[in-house]
């Protein structure tokens, strides 16, 4: 899979500045066609050059071709509503630690967006799903980015965690508080459970249950909120285009085996 | 090394709650020695139990005994002042993507924190550093978290990179639109520039530079609001400490080769 | 005027609960004409009915029928881009302490918004504004909302103020660091200037120029943060539709006569 | 009442530029005595020079003379905990409209502080208070800052409320919707109901309370941040203490008389 970047052109008349071309991006997964783009079409023999690459389109415009890396694909992923987006996800990895050796469970598989971004980084990515839709397009979403140490399973998690030794348990479910004892068996001590959802009830609930668990520690809850900035010239302010709430994180951890 | 934890206790008198005990956690790193806490003092021996035992102090009270894991030892670093933040640090593995391939250089060593939950998940990290103190900082930090992929160099970033074919280099520097030409060479292409700048002018200085690299497109600039709520009963509101400014983040990345 | 308000009509289908008829709100100025709305026709007669009566359309859907208060008519003031929000003219009003006694001198008209708001509560309003359109707006807002204690003139407050003795100052002006030397001589001892300005630099380059003035001290700079929240039986969360950006809000005094 | 401001003051040494001496403000109430200060003392003579007088302590630093207005006064109020913001009465004040015909009922009356705010710009402000710490140190705050208008009742809220008419109630209580129908009845038709509560279940119930109530309308559900920035030189960015939450603030109208 390749990018093809079309930067931003801009003109000075009169003094002004204008924007005469605007940035576009184009994802290419078809390397045997050319590619139709708002600037021109790109040759299907160009495709092949390597990355970083400058091509040119037929009637001129210039294009940067890349390969397509693991984030590129990544934010082509078709997205489900409420896809849980990279500013908690990052959270997610940075305060459990999860590295190369670590067994993950994704309750809730979603778009597979999230399960992607921890098999990246984890050994191996259990995720539990009953959707059909939710399987076919996780599991298509999978296969484009080429993962191969997601395993995705047809059961719900509230029925109960078939792995143990678990080191982190993500929880992107309705009422994940039902599913707080199949979490306490499965992870193994000082594992994590993150459970994520976009209402403060859930989160009460959540949170109460967690402190019936004598073997569990509730640690905190959070929420992020990301900021977008323009920076251009003089014109320097946070984006006017907001920024909306995704969800609440709420990080538990098992201490008793 | 070891994690001690104290529950918070509570007990309710004349039908309202009280807390009678405070949650405490104590790092252990000589296991060849009592601890003294305010609990009471637990006995060497019983430090050599497995991970998730629950133990007793001389005076009766409950612990948890955990062997600490990366993110706890990591947050027992010695933290030099404007150490950058998890919730940043994650929005940087999840944007760019980095994964236990990737090659990383640090500019501005700080205290070690970013190049150690970088080095946790990518392949090797070299920092680069030219202040004593951070050096001897981090490398205490990194010692104590048991890290072994990362290069400590006492060198100036300003003054060039060594590396090639680089996955992702993170600036935490004073001027670091000055280092955006050696950044250029040593990336790979495809790969990222990461800016982390506490000031405006900084962020202004940084992003102008990067337009004038035709090799290297700008992406974004984000600040990164963590708010910390409280849920407790009916009491569930965002925490009344506040939520300071950590830095803002810029993203870029080489496009040409 | 007049405001007819629709209530949002819910009905359980199968349990589940439906919105049936979406909440609607119309603003009345002709009073002597039927008002056709989407949930049918409202006839001029039921108009003159006093504030606070239920009325119904001619297929029998219920209507509230209100006078229009001051924030009702502010509301539809005809904006132009980046009007000062509620948000940020309540700090100003909040922080200035301004009163039936204020004086207020008003640099930037624009729309009419802040100058109304402020005029609604203080003794006069001296507005600066050189756009026809400007005027043109917030002269027709001006006259729709009744307020009389406003005064429009054509002419730029970069050119110098007329009045002395003002107790509040408010600059929403693209380089505001050059009147600083009008305002220093309008405002009486203890007024306030406060300036609106968008972007960051624009607010450096006000406040270095309040340095220089021995007779002023600069206060602070602020940006309020807006964050609506969605409350519907467990859907409690802020509403997805973000936060933009407005301005932010300089606040500095005179200090020395 | 005076108020006296010590500037800062820089020193650049080699190139660097220090403090040499904090900003520092004196609230001066009386007036017959001379002022200790960090900077030496004032005399009492001094203190009688007009407003905007700069007059010298003993050691001869330089000192700015100023009559304290209703902000400054507000600001030495005695504030108990959880004391509502300015950043959230300048909500209140932009968003309900009201100005010098409002009559206000202030439900809960704590330390005066939303009860002066408003009572500075409305007409008359009945607070409702039973703690009988509240009504002294709200007393000698309206005392202090000069407020005639307002009326503060020894009576709970709870039981009813003996105005009509009334164009704005304040709640700042533990159980808001309990009041609800009295609010109700004590409102003009068009009037608001403003209740400000600290914690996310006290909105819930609240909201649900008013949607049970024809005669109401439930507007919106509003919390406010405020990011103070630190401008000074090339050092510009949020400030690092942060912002803490203070409360959110419901809105809802009285549409049927």
């Amino acid at each position: 899979m390749k990018v093809l970047i079309h930067k931003e052109k801009r003109e000075v008349v009169d003094g002004r500045e204008f924007i005469v071309a605007k940035a576009k991006q184009y994802f290419v997964t078809d390397l045997s066609k050319d590619v139709h783009t708002l600037y021109g079409t790109i040759s299907q023999q160009d495709l092949s050059k390597p990355s970083g690459s400058v091509i040119k389109s037929d009637n001129g415009k210039e294009f940067f071709l890349l390969d397509a890396s693991f984030i590129d694909i990544y934010k082509r992923f078709r997205k489900l509503p409420q896809t849980i987006p990279l500013k908690d996800i990052g959270l997610i990895i940075g305060e459990t630690g999860i590295n190369p050796q670590s067994i993950v469970v994704d309750g809730g598989l979603g778009s597979g967006a999230l399960a992607a971004a921890l098999a990246h980084i984890a050994k191996h990515v259990f995720s539990y799903e009953v959707r059909d839709d939710c399987i076919q397009t996780s599991e298509a979403n999978i296969k484009m980015i080429g993962l191969t140490n997601i395993t995705v399973k047809k059961k719900s998690l509230y029925d109960g965690i078939d792995e143990t030794g678990v080191d982190l348990i993500t929880l992107d479910l309705p009422e994940p508080w039902k599913v707080i004892p199949h979490c306490a068996k499965a992870l193994k001590t000082g594992g994590f459970i993150v459970s994520y959802s976009p209402s403060v009830p859930q989160v009460m609930d959540f949170v109460n249950e967690v402190h019936k668990h004598e073997e569990l520690l509730y640690l905190k809850t959070v929420e992020i909120i990301e900021r977008l900035w323009e920076i251009e010239g003089r014109r320097v302010r946070p984006k006017s285009t907001g920024i909306g709430h995704s969800g609440f994180i709420v990080f538990a951890r098992k201490i008793k085996s």
